[in-house]
């Protein structure tokens, strides 16, 4: 499969102890992987990331499209050296960003047209114009486009959506073999970046092998879940599938009961991507029905607004009772905010609008999780029983679950 | 001098190299300071200082007065502790933030009055109440208070200003004396933090030994220069002297006659630290006339506003010609930002308003200001001749200045 492959360790109940190898590394399963929506996983450095062991981590086509263009980035030589980062990069499509920042968007069967939320400028999205925005940025993994909708919808639009989201698969795939065999850049209605005085440095695009991965939709419909992976499943031969649609407003028992489904679907010897997920407690409930890789802004994004994840469940480090705290974040946390600040410091930072303090907290979730995958890596593979993960995984939720209320 | 020891290593026309001892390790001459305000370089880790060989950061007893409060980083061990730097510190004493951002100010003989420019709530500070708020920030070196006047006050205005930071000179000694013999701190109108519920842990205050500068002033007159320097010198054997009341709006050919002067007065055994300057001229030009040790925050500020130091002038990131550009900030630089990202990376993180833009920048400035008192110290130190770092020095103003105005 072109330098990608997929390694099935070890199995302990539905949860997988994987190492999935890509062109710039292997990645270790199930992960965590950051998300660098602009081309930076906000608040850290490249650097960051590889001390605390993140492997693989995520840029969003829709972002760098609008900011700077990945014709721009394509120039640099790819995302990958634009941004300083040499190890597995998997970037979504921007579905979902359409779905959730884009304004006056229009889905029909050619593809999503919509509103730039920074500019205002008219963009469309199609099966051919997305591959080759991800071809331009050049990451190892890329997303086909999907038709998202909202996590409650019925029957009747989830299947339509997911339907043409299979169709779009097709056209994707027709696209990039189009585009591997040296064939043009699609023609399109995208602006291209204006031209501006600078150096100029034409580079080769990006030519190491890029994995597609196809979405499975249906939303909370069993039944559509079903269909839709048989049907992706008999269009070809994946280096792994997303599992698209969830932890988009839909209750937390629908969506394992869809992963549950989707166990039982998805073939076992390739990695299962669960997008968009989630919270620590999220990825522990995914692991346990068999998920492999996750992503989230949460770490960073709630980092940046004063919460830190513990053990003992989310704390806020805004409050007053922190401020003489001398304790770190997470006593048994090893990442490089815990190992030498206080709670009462960082609380200091946050109070003074530092920015050392949105950089502490973002380094500190975003390590929490890479960290708890490993752990959850370590119970899956190392317990040698059946039930040590289950119970592993157990413990773990009671005692992120024990903290009183009162205390966020 | 109790941990405290300078060795005059070279001198070269005016210029010294020499080697500061403090109880927190030594500090290379000349050498630039980071300005930690708040018990943080702005934007930057600890860790990032150590590596780029930073020795001594610095911190202000009006801010951490104010917030998170004096009391309070004395009860987490000090500011070293605190801020998890432990190398040395410098603390000044409040009076320049007092003069240039505190409002409703009054002098007089006993101390100033002001109103905090946080909550508006009423302060004074003395001689006595701000060295046992340096007490408590636990400092190596820490300064006086003085009489802080705008740069080209009238020749009695800075008299007066001059004569009383010299009595309130004595005023510090004779509190540090009193503190340091075990006297309780003393009662003042300064109102403590307020308690809070939390984790109590009172920890004796920072014991090591704290070394005062006194600070000359006399505005741009020269003979108040000498006068306040002679004055100073007859009240005692002074570990260092810090130069105030330049760089605050006077004349640069001021500010260089005042430095000629004091270099005559001042004892070449001691280290003599310009307070508040600069920028990379600045410093250079400084170095020419015997200073020792500089601060300012005018590299991180200037790098949060999207302006870098290069060794052809400053540039400042935002504009569109750095957009398409692949070079680092600067060729010559080996920065953890130049060695690893471009001009048109960096600029993208501004535009998107990335806070790793920020960092790479505040990073790639105080570097900078870094290795130039590295260099400049190797031109003294290794030259041999006497013309040799009046040569680096003019070479280097040259190719500073060299740029051309459009291109910022």
């Amino acid at each position: 499969m072109n330098g990608f492959q997929f390694e099935l360790q070890r199995e302990n109940g539905r949860a997988r102890a994987g190492r999935f190898v890509t062109p710039h590394g292997a990645i270790d399963t199930p992960a965590f992987m950051a998300v660098g929506t602009l081309a930076t996983v906000k608040a850290l450095d490249p650097i960051d990331l590889r001390d605390m062991g993140a492997q693989m981590i995520l840029g969003n086509a829709y972002h760098l499209h609008l900011r700077p263009g990945d014709e721009l980035i394509r120039d640099f030589g790819g995302l990958h050296r634009f941004m300083g980062w040499d190890g597995p990069i998997l970037t979504d499509s921007g579905g979902f960003q359409v779905f959730s920042l884009a304004t006056l968007r229009t889905v029909d069967e050619n593809g999503v047209e919509f509103q730039s939320h920074i500019d205002g400028s008219r963009r469309v999205f199609t099966p051919e114009s997305v591959m080759g925005i991800e071809r331009n940025l050049g990451a190892d993994l890329i997303m086909q486009i999907d038709h998202v909708i909202p996590g409650q919808s019925d029957e009747a639009t989830a299947r339509d959506a997911s339907e043409r989201s299979i169709r779009w698969l097709e056209r994707c795939v027709a696209e990039l073999d189009r585009l591997r065999a040296g064939g043009p850049p699609p023609t399109t209605t995208i602006p291209s970046s204006p031209p501006l005085p600078g150096t100029v440095f034409p580079l080769p695009a990006p030519n190491h092998p890029q994995a597609l991965f196809p979405i499975v939709q249906g939303g909370i419909h069993d039944h559509l879940r079903r269909d839709a992976a048989r049907a992706i499943l008999s269009r070809g031969d994946w280096p792994g599938f997303g599992i698209g649609g969830l932890s988009v407003g839909e209750a937390k028992p629908d969506m394992y009961r869809v992963l549950e489904g989707l166990d039982a679907e998805l073939p076992p010897d390739r990695p299962r991507y669960l997008m968009g997920v989630g919270f620590p407690e999220d990825l522990v409930e995914g692991v346990r029905r068999g998920v492999d890789l996750f992503d989230c802004v949460a770490p960073t994004r709630m980092g940046r607004n004063g919460a830190a994840f513990t053990r003992d469940g989310r704390i806020n480090i805004k409050r007053a009772e922190y401020r003489t705290d001398p304790r770190p974040l997470d006593d048994e946390c090893d990442c490089a905010a815990c190992k030498r600040f206080s709670r009462g410091y960082i609380r200091h930072l946050f109070t003074s609008d530092e920015i050392l303090g949105l950089r502490l907290l973002s380094l500190h979730n975003v390590h929490f999780l890479v960290r708890l995958m490993r752990e959850a890596r370590d119970a899956i593979a190392g317990g040698g029983t059946r039930a040590s993960f289950d119970a592993w995984s157990r413990n773990w939720l009671d005692r992120y679950h024990s903290r009183p209320a009162t205390s966020e």
